[in-house]
């Protein structure tokens, strides 16, 4: 099976920055050499942002469904009605409803294997609320839509990555009020067998290295400034090395990232939004990529937001959409391989053992 | 008064990398040009640690007390038994006792005027805790210890700096769980009035510029995740804003690091302490300091912990302490300029106005 890789995009929020880092992304025309692009919106917002932000003229082929996709060509579907009003900057219940629609209407090919990898704009995560979108965030929204399937267990992890850092989170959209009560053994214990696999199946890792964060600060000072490190997480790390997975900690996040600590491990666990990614984005400036771990389908989106303060000014940087496009088709390969590679598993070949290699084995003796 | 500052040093744990920290630092001769160093510790801690680490000579003086202290000179005044045990990369009872002793000591001078400014080299949290020191660190400490002074209202705020980014913390050394209930609107006010002041007096800023983060995650995302954003945190900026102080925020934590908008402020106030640490130290490596303000005295400290992995073996870095000394000198001088500038006043000028720079005077009526 030679065909491009179809990649689905989310045109999020329409009051927002998505249009600008789509188009933004798609100026460089070699990406139709490596997929092929089915983008959920309308052609006249995007002729809309093209405008205002005076970007360069992108050729998209209007397209009624994603089977009917051209190869190696930039596809997009209106999934909005041709008036749709655009207000750059404002939340509004209309660019809600049109992130929404988009987002069903590819999470529904994704379903149907009409596209593979789904890559997300920034939604306004209040805009979007309506009697069928009750969640805080796409990653949420994800897991259940994908819980109802075939995979009944389907459990969506969030992790920022950079090629140098990866931040997976215990708790993603929580006030920091319910937190603590969220951080329970097995929730913990479970991210951490989440993440491993994940590090190896979507990363290539074999042996993953995880570093699982404290709740908190200066990791609860051996119980002065909190209990949840002895209780909680320092059983829940012990459980997993049980279990053969190189997790490490609980480390405090101040001096974790201070230290560049962080470049000793494949993976840091963080318990809560801000511990994980305030430092994330810190360190990664411009090149972020939010991915959803866990769910049967790849979807990765930038790690910004809506960034309504410069919405149709045509400055926004495309760079995290970019590493977004990317990294979804680099995870989207090492799932095919893994699977190709259990699918026709190399045959068991006879090894010669080296003599002494094993003193318990009788070698004189032959069968 | 033109005889040199005089730096109060305490050698922290004595198991940890105070002293290697200390004495790097001290190897550069020309600090005694600049200030009067006393270094509250052992003599012999420093001989140990000094061919531990196999560092350079460092010539120092014993003195009684710091009253005795010789200008230009680094002295050492012992505040622990000769015999005092040492084990590197240990948590002992006597490097606790041992760190907690220097600190009385120094604290003692500074109430006398016998020295200046303290700079403290790191503690055990945990070691350190006696009937006598029952504190979650040196800020809280500190804040005690000189609230019973003449400065009934002396309220310690931590201050987190390198040369282009300071952050402060509403909450420091509390467990995640007791933050929420912390953060109430006079405590949120009372920080941006703090750091406002110290923005102003200790860091020359005539009209600093303050960002204020959320609590919790997207800025509790208009009520999706958490109330305090809207009943707390605004209200507060709100009411600093008709104080005239230039408060600006909630801005979610991961966003505003992410975007680099902390070089738009003079001074980031997070709301606890991961929040702003761990972003803090991811950006300012190994250069930052953390400064108590508000005291009637100033002390800061490197940003890093005792470094049990690696005390006695010669690796620390020394760059975070050093900047600590020179952060403590400036913002002595800051303090001192402003005290000297408002002893003597510059006498009232009397200034001709320019014709009609505001049409609402009547020019032509003179008084």
């Amino acid at each position: 099976m030679n065909r491009k890789i179809k990649v689905g995009i989310t045109h999020g929020d329409t009051n927002g920055i998505g249009y600008e880092v789509i188009l933004k992304m798609l100026e460089d025309s070699r990406i139709a050499d490596l997929c092929t692009i089915v983008l959920y919106g309308s052609a006249k917002a995007a002729a809309f942002y093209r405008k205002s932000g005076e970007l360069q003229p992108v050729q998209l082929q209007k397209i009624d469904t994603a089977a009917d996709a051209h190869d190696g060509v930039f596809n997009i579907i209106n999934v909005v009605p041709e008036d749709l009003k655009i207000e750059p900057g404002q939340a509004t219940e209309i660019a809600g409803a049109a992130a929404f629609a988009a987002l069903e209407a590819a999470v529904a090919d994704l379903r149907a294997g009409d596209i593979d990898v789904l890559l997300t704009a920034p939604i306004n995560k209040h805009s979007i609320q309506s009697p069928t979108f009750k969640f805080p965030g796409h990653t949420e929204y994800l897991e259940a839509s994908f819980r109802s399937d075939e995979n009944p267990d389907s459990r969506a992890l969030m992790v920022l990555c950079t090629d140098e850092l990866r931040v997976a989170l215990v708790t993603t959209h929580l006030p920091i009020s319910e937190v603590p009560s969220a951080i329970t053994k097995e929730a913990v214990l479970g991210k951490i067998m989440d993440f491993n696999r994940s590090l190896h199946r979507d990363f290539g890792v074999l042996a993953p290295r995880i570093a699982v964060l404290s709740l908190n600060p200066h990791a609860g000072e051996n119980g002065l400034l909190g209990k949840e490190e002895a209780d909680i997480i320092s059983p829940a790390i012990a459980e997993a090395r049980e279990k053969k997975i190189m997790a490490f900690g609980p480390y405090a996040a101040d001096g974790f990232f201070g230290s560049e600590n962080y470049k000793k491990f494949d993976g840091v666990l963080a318990m809560y939004h801000d511990q994980g990614l305030a430092p994330f984005k810190a360190l990664a400036m411009d090149a972020g990529v939010n991915f959803t771990a866990g769910l049967p389908y790849v979807r990765t989106s930038p790690d910004h937001g809506t960034g309504y303060d410069i919405a149709g000014k045509g400055l926004a940087d495309a760079e995290s959409m970019r590493s977004a496009l990317y990294m979804a088709l680099d995870i989207f390969r090492n799932r095919r391989r893994e699977d190709e590679a259990h699918r026709r598993p190399l045959r068991k070949q006879h090894y010669e053992k080296e003599k002494n290699s094993d003193p318990t084995i009788d070698l004189t003796k032959e069968d």
